[in-house]
């Protein structure tokens, strides 16, 4: 990272992110991508639930059936298992059985509901209850745009997802690896990464959950922004502790979740799925082990602190019956996210599932069928800390650029879903009703005229013209305009205020520790 | 039509369409648009139900007061307006107000569920309660395919989205106008249409509604198929009534009601609206208005003869800011939707609304994520006569070849969707996580064997091969895969059969009526 990329940012955005609610927030929810940050989201219709009481108990008897019976393997890992012994679980080797309802009581103290602070506290989350977090792609190798197609990501492509990311209202959250910057060594990934969240967005982010001492600079770099006690007394980091379904859990996730979990910051416990591989076929089958791995790793992090901040997660996708591939957008896994969503409500804890998920290699038809069958659903279910929300393309093999305006335009659409109906007077519109009348037209009328600019969403990417003037614009078609919106957002960006002294802090610390390490890519 | 392409029908398909449920129709629901025929969709999850009991008795209320206080106008119509007079309502001119109260009382009389036969048995569907019909676009003037461009649509298209609506399993019906077949007199055009859902398909269809006598020939022609007294006494057709919104009825559509109703041929009475136009902007608004113009068509028609079988229908859109254009795909119509399907369940009728709808001009993304955003809704709502379902693109003005087929892969996927969850002791998979343990994998245990081929849904257009697979298969996008699907489905085409006697006799009734018509254009 040069120099000059660093001190880039400058100054009068800090203020930016005001958008408490109301008629503002429904403007900038209403006009795509180019308007004001929104605040996460506080549901105001019911969610969709769709299993019924005795299946929820069904499936509850069954998670505590794999618990009990058949147990969870935590590998590699002696002070974990000697955690789990010591508060009563039954150990056997790597193998930990839980005694029926012993995970259930232990998960009891985890929070319900949490806030991750950002260091611009209007961008502060609250994770849980009626709230819902939208946070971009976590992981691909690969970036994919209509200039430069497939390749390899770059620090370059890294910090673009983040400003692209920040410049959108309905994307929330500035997320964790928004693709792998392959071209700095494992090793030190994790410093710029984290440094390129902190610098060019103010919005929350996630830590590093590689290696336990990765944890560590995580927090140690947080400290150099938020403060030291700040960040001891409050979460200002949500990390990705996936479990290697089926029913294992190794040493790398559980070293990073006993540093997240010791200095309450938040963990996400997520069974990793593809349906017939790692899980049964069936839907209440994925559900009950899933379940089952679920309270296994959140009662192992309240029995390293209790009242650590934890979110339930899920990832659950079919596969091809044809190539053993993942695939999304399917009916069976919006039928497990609703269910777990319920699971996870009844447990008392956030939950995590859901995103743009999609197995196209291209942002086309397939890929947008199959983000809203996911990303809707999501909606519907009350996900509260949503990855993936935007820019996932072939199975999370590529953050595509294009499809992260795409999607979030989306995330504006399910936003302003989810604040329901307005029930004034006004939103009755009996005077409307009255002044128009039979056989005329609203166009004109008070009522229209007064509500006309914030009654409906505005999509940046849709295309709503004559067909004559979209030919006349040369026929683009949705991945062509998401190409333009791109670039004149990335043209627009100007970067988050940041404090010098942090901002040098942070550049310190980096050096002194890529310089304490070897070379190589490890 | 050639007398060739009239005779081409082939016998050995008659019987085709077994797919009562259970397993078969479960393989067939998970293998896209290549296998057996569904039967209509009863629904195994819940309602997503986003109005709670206040707004519901405050837009009921709305509805009573715009019915009772403003009234509807039903034109150019004296015997309507006599019958609506000798019913208790206030006749002023051609303003008609119903006493609070008395629409409601007159919708009482229509059936909550009834059945539309089709000539094959197997394939007459029940509309109401908690089923759900897909029928494929209606009305567009345009045709649109990757070959041929966008164009105006001739009866030899007409022909082809018939025959593929018949070839596509998760499409319950064959509709009505799928496209407008301009190379035929408009006179006449009723006739060929009618003919080609007779001979090309054997799924139920729509009756015309431009005129009162074409009503009248849509009876006289399906009682060549199915005998008078059939006809008489069942129904065998759905037409399309819509209402001019704002609060008015033309006499066009009041007089295809009127003989629909008296032969107890269903209608639906949809109040068509672009919100900001022929109603008010918000949700409220446009649910009061609708529930007031549909109570007061079915009221109508059931004044006109009790017990008609009628269908409560909802299109509602929102418009675009800069354009005044309607968009789909956005928030608001779904909200409208969720909410007009409780209340359609409240007044005891049946309920059309929805379908895969979209602005956009391609088959793309936007394409895809619009039409998602509206047939999701429509599924978990519980819609239960969908048209356009299937093909409608930019706006409803073009019948998509590769989007009907898009479409339909996505309408398998609702199908098993709502289909819900397997709680059965296999379901639920306890077997298979005892066999497999933490660690190992599921792919090769008993379980998993034994229902792998049943497991997931099918897509026969999404792509979910490797990067390097695809790409060696030429990167082809949706648009093209659904482009050799489209031909592969018409190649493979076998028409059902129909008997000679019937064929010859729809024929003569044909030229018959032809002969007694002028040429030009009306």
């Amino acid at each position: 990272m040069s120099d000059t990329e660093k001190r880039s940012g400058r100054a009068g955005r800090a203020g930016r992110g005001r958008s408490g609610g109301g008629a503002t927030s429904r403007r900038a929810a209403r006009s795509g991508g180019s308007s004001e940050q929104l605040k996460y989201i506080t549901r105001n219709i019911p969610y969709f639930e769709t299993l019924n009481e005795e299946a929820l108990e069904i499936i509850e008897y069954n998670a505590e059936t794999v618990l009990e019976e058949i147990g969870i393997e935590f590998r590699d890992d002696p002070e974990a298992l000697q955690i789990l012994k010591d508060n009563g679980c039954d150990v056997q080797g790597e193998r930990v059985r839980f005694p029926r309802g012993l995970a259930r009581q232990w998960c009891a103290h985890a929070p319900s509901e949490f806030t991750q602070h950002a260091r611009n506290t209007e961008r502060s989350v609250v994770i849980g209850g009626k709230n819902t977090v939208f946070a971009p792609v976590y992981g691909p190798p690969f970036v994919r745009d209509l200039d430069g197609g497939r390749r390899y990501a770059t620090i370059e492509d890294f910090r673009n997802f983040v400003k692209l990311t920040y410049s959108m209202p309905a994307l929330h959250h500035s997320g964790g690896t928004v693709c792998e910057p392959v071209d700095i060594p494992v090793n030190k990934r994790h410093l710029d990464m984290l440094y390129t969240h902190m610098r060019f967005s103010d919005k929350p982010y996630m830590g590093s959950v590689t290696a336990p001492e990765r944890a560590e600079d995580s927090i140690a770099m947080s400290k150099l922004v938020f403060g030291d006690d700040f960040v001891e007394n409050n979460t200002v980091m949500i990390s990705l502790i996936n479990a290697n379904s089926p029913m294992t859990f190794d040493d790398t996730m559980l070293g990073a979740l006993k540093v997240y979990a010791r200095h309450m910051q938040a963990c996400i416990i997520t069974p990793f799925i593809l349906a017939g591989a790692m899980a049964p076929v069936t839907a209440a089958g994925v559900m009950a082990q899933s379940l089952a791995e679920g309270m296994a790793g959140i009662a192992f992090a309240q029995m390293v602190r209790k009242g650590a901040p934890v979110v339930m997660g899920s990832f659950a996708s079919s596969i091809s019956m044809q190539s053993g591939a993942p695939t999304f957008g399917t009916p069976e896994p919006a039928l497990v996210l609703y269910g777990m969503a319920q699971l996870a409500r009844r447990l008392g804890v956030p939950f995590r599932s859901g995103g743009s998920l999609c197995g196209s290699k291209l942002p086309d038809a397939q890929a947008a069928y199959e983000s809203a069958n996911t990303i809707l659903p999501t909606s519907l279910a009350g996900v509260n800390f949503t990855l993936h929300a935007a820019g996932w393309l072939e199975g999370g093999l590529i953050s595509s650029y294009e499809k992260l305006v795409m999607d979030a335009d989306q995330l504006g659409m399910m936003q302003r879903m989810l604040e329901g109906y307005d029930m004034t007077e006004n939103g009755q519109a009996m005077d409307a009703l009255r002044e128009v009348g039979p056989g005329n037209h609203f166009l004109g009328c008070a009522h229209t005229q007064a509500n006309f600019e914030t009654a409906f969403f505005r999509s940046n990417i849709a295309d709503n013209n004559s067909f004559e003037q979209w030919e006349s614009e040369g026929s683009l078609d949705a991945y062509q305009r998401a190409n333009a919106v791109v670039k004149k957002t990335l043209e627009q960006y100007v970067a988050p205020d940041l404090d010098a002294s942090i901002d040098e802090a942070l550049n310190e610390f980096i050096i002194k520790k890529k310089d304490s390490m070897p070379d190589a890519f490890t």
